[in-house]
């Protein structure tokens, strides 16, 4: 996904609700300072069907999708929280993102809120007012976005710019090991066959000596 | 929806997940006897990527939608379990399902678990033995459906044909309650401004006459 070091790449970041769904578009790369190129809120009325939120929310990040062309797409992973109801609505928010994405090819990673909170500001702990503080000095924004959901997305984005670089270098760095494992132990079990071998060699070569 | 009672309807239900989705149509309708037209299960590994699970889910519940043409779809709800991961996927899953039905024009209900337990076996605690071997029996199934997911979408689509005539009937008689006590209370407010007026007038009437 980031083949060069430094290349730009464009990310949508996705912080999903029902009711509020962030979306956040920045631009940047490993080492590259990173740009905002469109941030929204998408809201859906409480006392809409649920399919009917979610066609809203599919509809709204399609168009983000055709208009702004990211290469991939960061969702917030969410876990349990204290309302049960919004969890679920915000796993299937998060769900429906994810399958527009699928459905263009884009690889989807999803990001805990520390993951978020820890490569914006340093810290796994931080709060809002932090985290959105972060994101308006690192893309230069000349107010803060407003709702948190926005922030968030952007927030999102900026994670993934800056986390996925290291996490395929990671996993190309473990697989590689993996492979010399591999291949050692390969070499091992071909010695020991051999040395099996050459033992049986030396016994037959015994009992014809011995016939 | 069920403009007739008795109309047979067609209906797909969905018990969600990543795992195993249960897919299963079913034609019937209120006071008719109800037919498995379809049911299966769709895996999708556990070490695959959420995104392409999803996408999976969504593909094959796209071909189901096109081959059965059903008229409604019914989801299960999902409340709070004890694995958080589980419930995650499947309310990602559940929504995914609800968004293709959405696209689609089609109405989209979810049922809770109690209440497809109630409405196939007419109780909300029957355990999965009991769901599955009410399913068989309605359906005249020559064999069990198995595994409990799939005879849990079929009892999910049972439940839709059954409750959902009931409830549209309840929200119409409903609504035209909630129209007959506005018409009341407008009645009761012109009647109220209607005295005022007059005692208004005979006010002034008063006042002319004192004068």
């Amino acid at each position: 996904m980031f083949p060069d070091r430094g290349r730009q790449v464009r990310v949508l970041g996705v912080d999903p609700g029902l009711t509020r769904c962030g979306l956040g578009v920045v631009d940047g790369g490993l080492g590259r300072s990173v740009t905002c190129v469109a941030v929204d809120v998408v809201r859906t009325p409480a006392d809409a069907e649920l399919a009917t939120r979610l066609l809203r929310i599919s509809d709204a990040v399609e168009h983000w999708l055709d208009v702004h062309r990211p290469e991939a797409v960061a969702v917030e992973r969410v876990f349990s929280q204290h309302n049960v109801r919004t969890v679920m609505g915000t796993a299937q928010a998060g769900g429906v993102v994810a399958l527009n994405a699928a459905r263009r090819g884009l690889p989807v990673v999803f990001h805990t809120p520390s993951e978020v909170k820890a490569a914006v500001t340093g810290s796994g702990r931080a709060d809002k007012a932090q985290v959105t503080g972060m994101v308006t000095r690192l893309l230069k924004l000349e107010s803060q976005p407003k709702p948190a959901d926005a922030a968030d997305a952007l927030a999102l984005a900026i994670c993934h710019l800056w986390r996925e670089p290291m996490r395929e270098r990671l996993a190309a760095a473990e697989e590689k090991a993996a492979q010399l494992a591999r291949a050692h132990k390969a070499k091992l079990a071909a010695a020991a066959k051999d040395r099996a071998r050459r033992a049986a060699d030396d016994t037959n070569s015994g009992r014809n000596t011995r016939r």
